[in-house]
């Protein structure tokens, strides 16, 4: 048989596979410690307006805290004999303290409460996930600082385009990451709103104060209308796409290790502990790591249109379709989790081949652009010292040499521009000190970068 | 201690949170019975070839057959301690039968064990699936035959268009059903092609008779190419669109099954072990049924998404990305699975309102098009005939008359062509039954079709 | 002859087809105002820091100008002779100029220029997008205003739930656009930062003054990384999410509307200038623009798909795949910005039926959560009211009577706590008055939202 | 004035804004050609079943072919003042031979007109994107004979795994290609049906004759429910899901050129005429293409979710929502034809370096499979044999070493079951070859799947 809070008006049983389908206990569960929390804040609420008496309220309170402490300790069995786990909850209570627990569901409704048991959830997981962003932005700052002297060829289109400090690369992501905090923390704003008090959808017609409640869960304001309060997964939405975005930087990171782990590459070396092997191949050593974090994202992509779609269409206010918001969440939430422990831990187990690095940076004609700027320096206009520096370039690489190795004579014959001094200008580590500007690769400007990440991470 | 099937290259441990984080056995063990079943097949072929003996792969073949009776008897913990379900049962083997079970994977690489065993289970879901949807559709054609009188009006944009036979309404949805069917038979002739002897990535070093394999297995054929055959993942792909578009048709069913549960539409009761209540609302009866599976849908579409993105990219050949496919594809089965029962449940258990669904087929000046069609039997242009009745209609809903209720003379203010035969034109089933065309609503025809139907399901 | 700035490397002229799949000014050319908005900046900041003279900066800002003033009047013709919007601009200025113009690329490149350009335009976007939700939440509170005595019944699960003021209802609404309000300002200020100083990947050589080009043209801040900022689309994800969750909005509005425009709902009446008709069916007066919106939410959720796509697994810096952000951009922009007009004006052209909506809130036992409420304060804990009512829900079901219509003696048969006083309690204004929490349906609640509302939007 | 086929009924003008949003002519104009095609074999069949005409039916096709071939020429303007293109090839031929051509429309819904053109359409473009899949599969198959005797790495994760020839590499290509062919031939099937004579949603009153209308356009057969046909779009969702799967593989080919473009690895060299160039930076020589193949794969992925959307949860039978089908295709149209176009022309312009891709294919282990057979061979089993080469590689490892450089000594330390001829077992020609089965990279195996590929495409 099972349990409901429901019922009086129907005359046949519900239907077994029904009770299967319908029942969400099966994922809800996870949200037992916010439901008695909110509980609790209800209740203590319905006694301070006089709607139950304070002696209901304590022997309420404190079995809703025995039966924590029971889900706690996995002392239940949660099954489909409950519809879901305001259910049980409910009954369990009842059970326990007889006809007073019937009284916690006054002025409230299913419909608002589990929009608050989730707010609550994604609460709980964003303060959880902003700290392992946090662990992550340290392994980038680490790494970096630990490598600060490695120099790099920088890439676009994949092709080597200029040398950069390796750190430089590094705090690329540092950025991207504090983008990452700052749409959770948008999200948090949103997340943060009592629905409570909004009952099925019009409001409760008892008289509850629901500041105070607000105020007992931590909440910095109230939902200001009753229909939407019910019926809205924005905040999930906000949720889904702030670790989809999270997971797309994620998945760059990690396309960047898989490839310089590559024996072509060779920049990278994945700690043994931290890579596995083939059943078939004694020799293979692979990168499982980043690549299950980037085959990841496309499952928190899933979540996210899952829940997009879900809502479309919706009429107001609360629709059972709603229900379909939990097992999305709950994936999302278990894959950014794990994806950004493990992505902190792997950091701090791969350690950079200098010596490949700055070889490729000094192949591929890296300096071509300062060679440009040089000749602007010297009187060109930009466009023309592109045009020339190109001509040498295609020089060069007929004649199999990287600009630095051309003579003077060689150069000049393109344009009487070029003196001595280029060979200076054209020193790896001079291009790299050269882009001394806010936000560019001179090392001047990296060590303020990471000293500023340090202050920010307080490390 | 994890067991694995590699580790003699490498020199550290694996990290506890990398086990964690690489294992699929948590859900990969879904397919125990594919991959013992695969194993088999394989191991009777090398003792074909007399890469192995026949009694070794007797003895292989013996214990293979006891683990799977354990397995179906939950005898085994199948926890993190092992990688992957592969792992499990090759190292239970060689646990019950010494250094003979070490000769199994010979010829074999878990990129193509896996494949076949994901091929095995889709093979085996599309069927039952299949056996799903042909309840769904029986229930459909039920409904029709048993409802075969009722009359209600068809919509488009959801207004009242033109009276149709309830009948030839879920007809329709029939016909999405059969192209679902089509669609998940021709993803299964693309499932059902043997990977086994692609090895790693290059095909094997064995004289593996693949052709064997594949007949004991009741494959089609075998793959033509190797690296492909390990890095493919398209039939998953398939399946899950397959699946999206099914869920698609099922929501719009839903979608209907819900507005016609209004109180205003009122065109059906669902019986009460097919609805559920309200917390708070002591009256409610409410359609969750239809609501969860149209919520579902998106989930299905997140899934299809999920794998897309994965595959977005890949180099050849396997990479670790692809671990990502099983989840999806599970989720999705499950939830195809569950939402083609309850539906073919839940229709089992409507009864319609003939009555109401009669009258709203006589409200709304339905009639209008079959008016416009007695014109141009009567020598008008249908583009006149069209724009007489335009006006007939603004007259008759400024007059608050339907079509049949307006005097001769009031018609006739219109155009002269219109005679005493109106009114018997306009009768609701006469224009149900003007419509005797191939497809069209026409009781003899929709008679044709649910005889048809009833054929094709066997019924 | 393609233009292009570059070429002196490469020895073979483009592929014609190349020159064709290449060119991004077929759809980029919408940046043009922003190109050059962004290149005055550039010059002056030039020129202030004496990389090129005042007069060179005054010679190529005029030129600019007029470059602009051209576009704007539509004498140019923009083909595919031209690779991107940039380009032409940068030929067309060196026509005009000569070799001065071909100094303004210095210390830029078109990494950043692209980057700053769509920066420019989201941000024009959005702060027009902004002006437009303003407009559809004053066609809200107009028509809330306008309609405040209209009772409704509110819905879950599309069945009638509890009696609401259509007020209420229309204000659950305004809060969804309030959110989105919230939510494309909080884009805007990611949008507001310059990534121009980054060049192409690794930052400038020259001594450029990146805060006077920020306060130039009005930005926030600068980027903090060259790397992350030119290969940063993470804003335009964020526009194209705030996008989706507004169609999302747009799609629940849509709905509602063309369910309440049923003939069986009859809620709501759109005039005829704002409907369409059938080629047909002479009767016919169909929603089309409701189900167009609701049509066009899959469109923005298939944009933000396909850039989250494109982005995934992306190596740093820049790749070309970023170029698929605009298209993508572009068609969300035009979408949301119709599909708000139209509502905007929709809204105003739409009549409520305020008697079938009295009359539908009147029939279905809305009551009953209010009889509930009412047994609690006579005693009852709420558990047992609910039961009882559900009870006395079914004898009235069975006896075809609402709760107001049972006599006290039928009542009274189900619980002697019911008295004489129950027929008060059980009107349909006291239900909805009886509401009157912050949030909910009271009268004096909906009132002071509504004047809020008008505060807020300064009507 | 918008000219329009319906109005009668309307007391008010259209809004100018709604004429504007609700138009579809702007897009669905590309229909034209099927639309005038359709439209003739309407008539030709409406004369044969003596509903008009022979005379009228001559004059109506005589006119829209005249229209039709105006259409060809650009000689009519297509702009806003038409709903669509249906309207405006009936408005134009009215114009043309007056009220004869009003007599056009006759037993026709606009709703079976746009299926019938979708149809036409789709069969059109599949036909067209099968002969460009063609040239792509020609193109691997000519660079895989062209190329027979290179030698490369084979990978998995990234990873050198086992030696290939290259050509094996490209005929996993050519396989995945076969199936879009497949999948677009299959969704084919389900386009080639009639939807005429469904009328607006019930069928048609008038005496069609579907078959003489379905084997005069060359259809497979008629559609077997009018409230189906005029509501389904599943043949446009298989179409752009064989799209999206096709675009997914064309992203992996991309990948692979992209990164076998990189200095790292030099295995591929794109001709000047196919690559791009930098603004800035004076030596980059981009892999554009495809970069810009690979980022579309999203668009279409998007295309797909798009459609999904819009049809999710709608009630039957046609909705507005479905205009939106015809955006969403069109553009996914667009891009696979380009798209292929442009990979059939690049893989024509690519050349391979057969030297860095044998010497990779020679320094990492990559025979280390083939000396665990070579034990098991000699008496192992396959698990110790690859604990006892795990080992072995590890050695080499740290004795920087490759397999063949160990001495017998050396190996003979591990197990003394090696002897001399490992030598010769571990040439990487021996290690392709030995692959001589079935879908392996053995050189027999793959001449003949290239002999058989060429029989199939006919070269």
């Amino acid at each position: 048989m099972v349990q409901k809070v429901w019922g009086g008006r129907f005359k046949e049983e519900t239907d077994v596979l029904v009770n299967k389908f319908n029942a969400s206990i099966g994922f809800d569960q996870r949200l037992y410690a916010q439901d008695i929390e909110g509980s609790i804040a209800h209740c203590l609420m319905l006694a301070r307006q006089g709607i139950i008496t304070d002696d209901e309220a304590s022997q309420i309170s404190n079995a809703l805290r025995t039966i924590k402490r029971g889900l706690d300790r996995g002392e239940f069995r949660l099954d489909d004999s409950y519809e879901d786990i305001h259910t049980f909850v409910e009954k369990t209570l009842i059970e326990k303290i007889g006809a007073i627990g019937e009284k916690l569901h006054t002025g409230r409704s299913r419909n608002d409460q589990v929009a608050l048991d989730i707010r609550l959830y994604v609460r709980h997981v964003i303060e959880k996930i902003l700290g392992l962003i946090k662990e992550v932005e340290t392994s980038f700052i680490l790494l970096a600082d630990n490598n600060f002297d490695v120099v790099m060829p920088g890439y676009t289109h994949m092709q080597r385009a200029q040398p950069v400090l390796l750190a430089h690369h590094l705090l690329a992501y540092y950025e991207m990451l504090k983008r990452d905090e700052k749409r959770y923390e948008e999200t948090l704003k949103r997340v943060n709103i009592l629905p409570l008090g909004s009952a099925a959808l019009a409001g409760s017609t008892f008289d509850l104060d629901r500041e105070m409640v607000a105020k007992e869960l931590g909440f910095e304001g109230i939902s200001q209308n009753s229909m939407d309060a019910v019926s809205d997964r924005d905040f999930v939405l906000d949720f889904l796409f702030s670790s989809s975005v999270l997971m797309m930087h994620l998945s760059r990171i990690s396309e960047e290790l898989v490839i310089w782990s590559s024996q072509e590459f060779g920049f990278v070396l994945i700690s043994d502990a931290f890579c596995t092997g083939s059943s078939i191949m004694p020799q293979k050593k692979n990168p499982d790591l980043p690549e299950l974090i980037r085959g990841k994202t496309g499952r928190v992509y899933g979540d996210l249109i899952s829940l997009l779609t879900a809502m479309k269409g919706l009429p107001l206010s609360y629709n059972k379709d709603m229900q379909e918001d939990k097992e999305a969440l709950f994936d999302a939430v278990d894959t950014v989790e794990i994806c950004l422990l493990v992505m902190a831990r792997l950091l701090g187990n791969v350690s950079f081949s200098s010596e490949r690095m700055r070889a490729a940076s000094e192949k591929g004609f890296l300096t071509a652009t300062d060679l440009a700027d040089y000749l602007v320096r010297k009187g060109m206009t930009f466009r023309e010292a592109h045009e020339v520096v190109g001509k040498i370039v295609l020089f060069a690489i007929e004649n199999k040499k990287e600009l630095h190795e051309l003579t003077l004579h060689e150069m000049k014959s393109f344009t009487i521009r070029i003196d001595e001094d280029v060979y200076d200008w054209l020193d790896t580590i001079s291009c790299i000190n050269r882009r001394n500007i806010p936000g560019g690769t001179g090392s001047d400007m990296v060590r303020k970068s990471i000293a500023r990440a340090k202050e920010e991470l307080g490390i």
